[in-house]
């Protein structure tokens, strides 16, 4: 490692780099987060609130972004702490690495964003030979003063002297857990049970072995200069800004490398020096349920990290969040009210602040009240929604800041089944994968989509589990109440059929080894066969034996989310429709809000093993003729299925997609399975190979699907529009509501949308002569190719609507093939070379640009032209925010995403300034 | 059919819709062909030009366009035609359908361009019952009007009275046919040998026997009064304007439906009414040569059409142009003296207006010269660079209007060894199938790749014969003299390598029954076994059995050639580069004019033998160090390849393109290639299988390729990086200029731009360290992702230039896979869903726009950065008019498209006015 040279200190920041805090008055300020941080921008604040807070100084991020950038230190650095170090110890009436009364110091680090044990921190700098002993005649406690050390000792060579980066640790065992295994190992030749039997003089000589131990094993000896020590600190801690750990978290969440973190150095305060001292960490309101209840932990004689450490059981704060378990145990409030009270009204002075739930840390050091740290608190989803109800009405904050206090994906929580948390807890993991569908689910294992729908017309629940699944395997994927596979990725396959339905699924599992043949899993040395019981939580991805209970979502039930939603909906622009292929999914997804069907596929209709065969048939046709009587048998079926999806959708706008994949997809068979067919359908299995191979493509995905179908083949467009129509047509002579959009797929010309549209219109105009009645529909397109984009204007000249396909047009778009991203995505991720899996959340540069193009240029041409999107977008928030900025009417998601992108469109509305508050 | 209705009638046509012509003054004019077609605009010309033209009149296109929008005639046509008739009586002094001095008129079609053969003709209109009695008293020649009665009802029953359209003839025998064949039983029962023996009387008995069988096949009686067959003469000649043939020819030549056809009705003349009347057709300059010598035919007492049906053999025009065949013939210079005079003046002076060789149709009535028709000459690429270098030279034409004149394809015929056209003549056709590369070539038939090399080893000359090729095939494609398939489209992938190498090659011969096993082929009831010769046109898709002799091309041995391509190179602002990948492509595209390379793929590199086992040890390397070991054993063989090319290139730029294919392109290997593999390599053939599984890719395309590939193994980009900057520090230090401008491929986001250039750049250093030594280089990317077009700012920023891969950005803008669009691009053309193949001329209108966003983009961030354009594209001159338009600094091209290039290019700036002529 290396220390600071005079190189360090050439260049020259003109920016202020050090702001001091103590005293009741500081240099920052709480919205000064992206210079300070969130734990160095706040303790300014509570100190300017006249709040007790241990003095000392903020270093800023830019020099962190400096040093990350040149690699040293900008100038005059040295000097600025320095002097920040004199200020501090002159509020403390104390100096730093002074023999008879020395200052100690904490040194951590403040990103603008929380990245909890993503980064380093040093406690007790400042202890030296030199120090010692004059700490100890002042405290008059050896063994707090050694015991303080030997902490300052296994930090610091950890953090500071090894490499500041051990994660994830690949060889060998790091210094720390050397350090522990000394310590034990004094323990055990002791006879000690816990540290508290160690006196001062046992700390004095562990300290004393630490120190060699480290010189043998670093070859560096531990410094005994304050300085030295702060130095190597900071150094450290930004450092750790560059590592491994906290790169891999802020990818996952969205953190920008550029940020840095600051670092705050803090005079020490001691929750641990003596009977009158205690710490604790609390939430103003209840962070689980939203409770507007003081809630929180402490523990007497204690350092910060024993709260959270879980060694000693930690005390309610108060009586009135006692509970069952903890009711035996002191509060502080009675073991310690004065300071509770202080605490208490503290706690409200900063709620009113910040207007919002704190998170705060608080030490006693001899019965002295001291704020470490204030920031907004995490909560559950429930929480969240409760706060921001009850803050609202409250007259705390506004509707619209109410909407915005809730992150859109914490509103999972309330829609999906969930497992018992406390079984779950007890439970056993076997594999662990990646969280695909959400939602806890057990059931009885089976390995084929044959067998998942048979047990389960049994009135099984089972869970398939499989390699990976295919388009066949649907069915079986539709009535299972979990899948689980080996291979895939977040975009694989199940994981998207799954997510769409709102079904538990957890993909990639990669320590699943399984035979089908034998119908056995293996997973190191367990083995599972078809019947046994698994529980899965696809929230959380992992894998559980036997069989855990679950809890319903019912989020109507909640009176804030029903209060929320509300809010929202009258806020919001951007109308949420859902992606929905059954009646079953479309109720579902007007359960949870939705205003329309965006996207009704209509190519799983036909995988069911009576109309696969149908459609068999109709490749195999070797004329018009004869498709054309092959898939005029598919009519009835259609119809029906349109029927029902109409009538869940009593009157809302249904945007039917017509048929989309590749004929193969239909002929994907075995040889056996040929010859079946060959059989059923009385050819010989020689044509259906040939078919196959006629119909192989070498890229699908570019192939021939979508409308390129429709045109080489217009029977099939026909069959569709005709069940749409009549569907449309029966239901209006039953007086029901129908509004069909019939969207053509894969357009890239407007000359392929003119030849289907005017087939589409054909068949309305027979069916109306036909049932003799009117009706209304729409005719529109999928944009989802680069070329419909550029081209819009001229499809805008036809179409009544577009809805933008962003998958499809993410694929063209990047070129990357979605299924097939798993080779290069996670390397991509990690070298940074793009931020997000484009899949997941709309790359606004690329593919954005795209639809703003198409946007433009089809309100051009027809300023009224209905404008949506059903990609995967539909339902991520970010992206959300992009199509509310860009005028779009509205997103389609899959059901269990309506209430998420209601919220969303609702804070894009706000955020785009797209909505004028209502607010008096 | 529908005849004329009142409601025909009704529509006002506000514009003038008959063009008089006759007796010295025109209403038309040359320039008029839109509304006139050529025909018509022609003979308004030449009438103005003081030629005898027979007297007539013009409908224009306009009237075909508002025909075939509204299926009516436009109203005042009656009345407009039969003023316009009214005038032709009075020039011919004849009146249409009179007793006893009648007129007879012609109905032609004319469209802007010519279509021949594609359109209806009618002559002999006004002949009828009535007519006849007083034209065989006023020609006395019973039989000649007979005859000329009998070719009236033969044609107009099959034009006007049978559907227009009979192409291609479905079922059954077109009324005509049956004529005919009622002819023939005539003749045969009465002994004739030919027409010739028929008298006036049998011709009558034939014409009342053909109007019999009319009216009992076809239900309706030939019309007897001359407007009504007038009528129905134009309106069939509108309605073939939409049949099926002419939409078919509209569409291979790229003529809009919305331009329409033309009618002239004109006086009839006849060269068959005498001993004194003859009929020919001439070209005012050898049409095969460009030979400047005034060239026709022409036969005595003879109508048009039996000029150009062959059954009697038509003399030589003149004396001059005499051949050893034709040398007893009598010449019209001899037989008609004065006429042949005047004929060559007319000659002589329609080429001095037209300014180009003219395609000429005379007809001697009696002793008078009639010109009925002169038009833009067709001719071969050897004539049109001829006769284009003789005008500019004499000074009929400028240089730019030289260049324009060739169209640059016509370049091939000169580029490519041909067929001895003699030889090919008498040759047996046994198969045919779609042109794909040029040329002409003779081999031995083998049926696999290697058996090709090793025949060709041997010194054999082979032509390679397969249901299709992959890129395994390619050494063997490369040995070969040509190449067939069975399969496959204009783009398959024998189709793009064939063109891009100029190698003969037929693909999707479907009558070839290839039966590898056995080593047969069977077309049909031929049989050809492995060894026996066959012959190749590639330029027209014939196979022929046996052996034709070849003629070689030596462009450049044409003085003509040379000059043109002198003055084009003066003219063109874009540079013309070649796509080669060794050192034999680079000298071949040297001599056709290449200025650099603009693409050298290295893929193709690695599927020699040994190497492609190296490559093959490198997939399946289990990590970085065995990774990187394996791949740099290829460094030796890169290397020298690399000097290959920069040697030949001689110190012009050469772009070298990173690997860019999946690399399970190097492991298509079938199970006993694995086991062979397995034991090379010493490994478990187990491994492989789970490489090439894990490797496989549901959309190759849009999968793990291009700079995807270096980023996950920067080795890879390391490896062929240090073979380009080493061979250029050898060949500098051999005083060679090299100037290597590495491409990094399938760029989408600047941050995998950044990430390999890095890596480029890092290794360029050390080499220049190394051999101590500097050299320049260029780092920059292909442009061939939409997203790469709309960041181009962004990439810009750090690339040196931009080259468009134009074939992949295709396939992504369109989302049509290149090698499965034969799926339903046969059924888009013929439908004009798209008017061309987007492979083989840029959609500019799409794909464009992306490339016009890119120039832009990037220029405006760079200035002067380098943008070329490398895909298929390159070639093809449409779209080298657009990349000159955009501005654009080259094309890079196939070696024996690089003339085509360069003329295009020439042809290009003249029209976009990019270049400013440098006549005086």
């Amino acid at each position: 490692m290396t220390y600071f040279t005079e190189e360090i200190m050439k260049k020259i920041s003109k920016n202020k780099i050090v702001y001091l805090f103590g005293k009741g008055r500081a240099e920052g300020r709480a919205d000064m987060i992206e210079l300070l941080g969130g734990k160095g921008a706040n303790l300014a604040e509570m100190t300017n609130l006249g709040m007790p807070v241990p003095p000392g100084f903020t270093i800023t991020t830019e020099v962190c972004t400096h040093f990350h950038q040149h690699q040293i230190f900008p100038d005059c650095f040295r000097r600025d702490v320095e002097r920040a170090m004199t200020k501090t110890e002159s509020h403390m009436e104390k100096l730093f690495g002074n023999r008879n009364n020395p200052l100690l110091v904490s040194v951590r680090s403040g990103a603008r964003q929380s990245m909890p044990g993503m980064m380093e921190t040093v406690l007790n700098l400042g202890l030296t030979t030199k120090t010692i002993p004059g700490l100890i005649a002042k405290t008059k406690n050896k063994r707090f003063v050694y015991d303080a050390y030997r902490r300052l000792i296994m930090m610091y060579s950890d953090v500071v002297m090894e490499k500041a980066d051990m994660f994830p640790a690949k060889e060998g065992i790091g210094i720390r857990r050397q350090l522990e295994d000394l310590l034990h190992s004094y323990k055990v030749k002791n006879k000690y049970q816990s540290d508290l039997d160690m006196n001062g003089d046992d700390w004095e000589y562990i300290s004393n072995k630490f120190k060699k131990h480290i010189k043998s094993t670093l070859d560096k000896t531990f410094p005994d200069d304050p300085y030295e020590q702060l130095w190597g600190g900071i150094q450290a801690v930004f450092q750790s800004w560059g590592g491994k750990r906290a790169m891999h978290y802020r990818r996952i969440e969205k953190i920008p490398d550029e940020w840095g973190t600051a670092v705050s150095v803090q005079a020490m305060v001691f929750g641990n020096i003596g009977s009158q001292s205690a710490t604790g960490v609390a939430f103003t309101r209840n962070p689980a349920t939203g409770e507007n209840k003081f809630y929180g932990e402490w523990l007497p004689k204690a350092q910060g990290e024993d709260v959270v450490a879980g060694v000693r059981t930690p005390h309610p704060l108060n009586e009135a969040t006692k509970t069952e378990e903890s009711k035996d145990l002191t509060s502080l409030e009675i073991f310690m009210p004065k300071i509770y009270t202080q605490l208490d009204s503290i706690k409200t002075k900063l709620e009113t602040h910040y207007r919002d739930m704190q998170d705060i840390e608080f030490t006693v050091e001899n019965s002295v009240l001291w704020m470490l740290q204030t920031r907004t608190g995490k909560r559950t989803g429930m929480a969240a929604i409760q706060m921001a109800v009850d803050m609202v009405d409250a007259g705390m904050i506004s509707k619209e800041e109410g909407v915005l206090r809730i992150n859109p994906e914490q509103i999972n929580d309330l829609l999906h089944p969930m497992l018992n948390k406390k079984e779950e807890k007890s439970a056993k993991v076997i594999a662990r994968g990646l969280p695909a569908g959400p939602g806890g689910s057990i059931g009885q294992i089976v390995f084929s989509a044959d067998e998942a729908e048979r047990q389960a017309n049994d009135g099984k629940k089972v869970i398939l589990v499989r390699d990976e699944t295919s388009p066949e395997d649907v069915h079986g994927m539709h009535v299972a109440e979990g899948v689980l596979t080996a291979k895939g990725g977040m975009t694989s396959h199940a994981a998207l059929v799954a997510r769409g339905w709102g079904k538990c699924c957890i993909v990639g599992s990669s320590t699943l080894n399984i035979d089908v043949s034998k119908k056995e899993i293996s997973i190191d040395d367990i083995t599972l066969c078809e019947g046994d019981w698994i529980s899965m939580n696809g929230s959380k991805g992992t894998v559980y034996e036997g069989q855990i209970s679950l809890q319903p979502a019912e989020p109507d039930s909640n009176k804030a989310y029903r209060q929320l939603m509300e809010w929202a909906d009258n806020i919001r622009m951007l109308k949420v429709r859902t992606n929905a292929d059954s009646p079953k999914d479309a109720q579902q997804a007007i359960t949870f809000g939705a205003e329309g069907i965006g996207l009704c596929r209509t190519e799983h209709m036909f995988f069911d093993a009576k109309r696969i065969m149908i459609m068999r048939k109709m490749i195999l046709a070797e004329n018009e003729f004869d498709r054309r009587k092959a898939i005029m048998e598919l009519l009835p079926f259609q119809r029906e299925d349109f029927k029902g999806i109409f009538k869940a959708m009593d009157g809302k706008p249904t945007t039917i997609r017509l048929l989309d994949p590749p004929l193969h997809e239909f002929l994907t068979l075995n040889s056996n399975q040929i010859e079946i067919l060959a059989e059923e359908l009385n050819v010989n299995a020689q044509k259906i190979n040939n078919r196959i191979y006629e119909l192989h493509e070498f890229n699908p995905m570019l192939g021939h699907r979508g409308c390129r179908l429709g045109i080489k083949y217009p029977e099939i467009t026909e069959m569709q529009s005709r069940a749409i129509f009549e569907a449309t047509a029966e239901l209006k002579n039953n007086a029901v509501e129908v509004h069909p959009e019939v969207m053509i797929p894969l357009v890239g010309t407007y000359t392929e949308f003119k030849n289907q549209e005017k087939i589409i219109h054909k068949i309305a105009k027979e069916v109306m002569k036909e049932r003799k009645l009117q009706f209304d529909y729409l005719v529109g397109t999928m944009i989802e190719l680069p070329r419909a984009c550029l081209t819009a204007n001229e499809i805008a000249e036809s179409a009544d609507f577009f809805s933008f396909g962003t998958n499809d047009l993410t694929q063209t778009t990047y070129g990357f093939s979605r299924d097939d991203i798993g080779g290069f995505l996670p390397d991509y991720l990690n070298q940074n070379i793009i931020s997000n899996d484009p899949f997941q959340s709309l790359d606004q540069n690329g593919v954005g640009q795209l639809i703003k193009i198409a946007v433009e240029k089809g309100r051009h041409v027809r300023s009224n032209i209905k404008i949506g999107i059903c990609g995967e977008h539909g339902g991520d928030p970010d992206s959300i925010n992009f199509f509310d900025r860009n005028g779009l009417d509205y997103v389609s998601c899959s059901p269990f995403r309506v209430p998420i992108a209601r919220l969303a469109a609702a804070q894009a509305a706000i955020k785009n300034k797209r909505f004028v508050s209502s607010d008096d």
